[in-house]
């Protein structure tokens, strides 16, 4: 008998960069040359949607968000930042954290809609360290740290 | 000479059928069939990013955005909700709240995405009366109303 197992892959450890990380939620980055200071945020937990977390979970989590967003704003300087928590294809609580720039290769469209144009224009590069520190030191002045 | 004033249309009255509504905030229904429940929650004023909020701020339109959620959870039982705040468009801040079902036109794919089929499933059937009666219990108990 052939055992499979489902195993959740937001419940594996990450295989990318994890930049931040508390016992709730972790903040990794996200390998797109197109969107290089793209991050994503992890609920630890397996919990599917936001309203099956009480308020103070939701709060930290949405907390964490918005310090990334910080973070990114400050590293990358972007023309837009484009939040989103789907998990249609693993319904794992996570954010996506997207800086957007006007001449990038979907805008204005998500970056799941049409390609509108090839982007060549060169953007900020902020390595690992530095995005994690910015991530730190933002998370701190929410007082997560 | 000929003079043209460049109007947010998000600062503008709505012309969509507002479901529930502050001094801070308003819930409006998308007439998208595809997805019956879709809402968007538009902060009144003119803010670009959430990161441009304060603290408190935030707080109250998020809570809104999960009371919405809550509610629309329990009018039309989806398979998932999307949440996104995007504003490429228009960059005044507002969320979208999805609800989302397994055989609808994009799923998996966010809604911006790819059409993944013809999708001729029932829906609930619920009416704007019922849809805000629902949101402004959730908002009530969320202490915001």
């Amino acid at each position: 008998m052939i055992v499979t197992a489902s195993v959740c892959e937001l419940c594996a450890e990450s295989r990318e960069v994890v930049l931040w990380q508390s016992t709730d939620c972790r903040v990794v980055r996200v390998d797109d040359p197109a969107q290089p200071g793209f991050c994503r945020v992890i609920w630890n937990a397996h919990v599917r949607e936001m309203t099956d977390l009480d308020a103070a979970s939701r709060s930290i989590l949405m907390s964490v968000v918005f310090a990334v967003e910080a973070a990114v704003r400050q590293c990358f300087s972007p023309d837009k930042i484009n939040l989103a928590s789907f998990g249609n294809v693993v319904p794992h609580l996570h954010w996506h954290v997207i800086p957007r720039w006007t001449d990038d290769r979907h805008f204005p469209e998500p970056i799941w809609g049409r390609i509108q144009r090839t982007s060549t224009t060169i953007r900020p590069v902020i390595d690992d360290p530095e995005l994690a520190a910015a991530i730190t030191c933002r998370i701190a002045q929410e007082g997560l740290a």
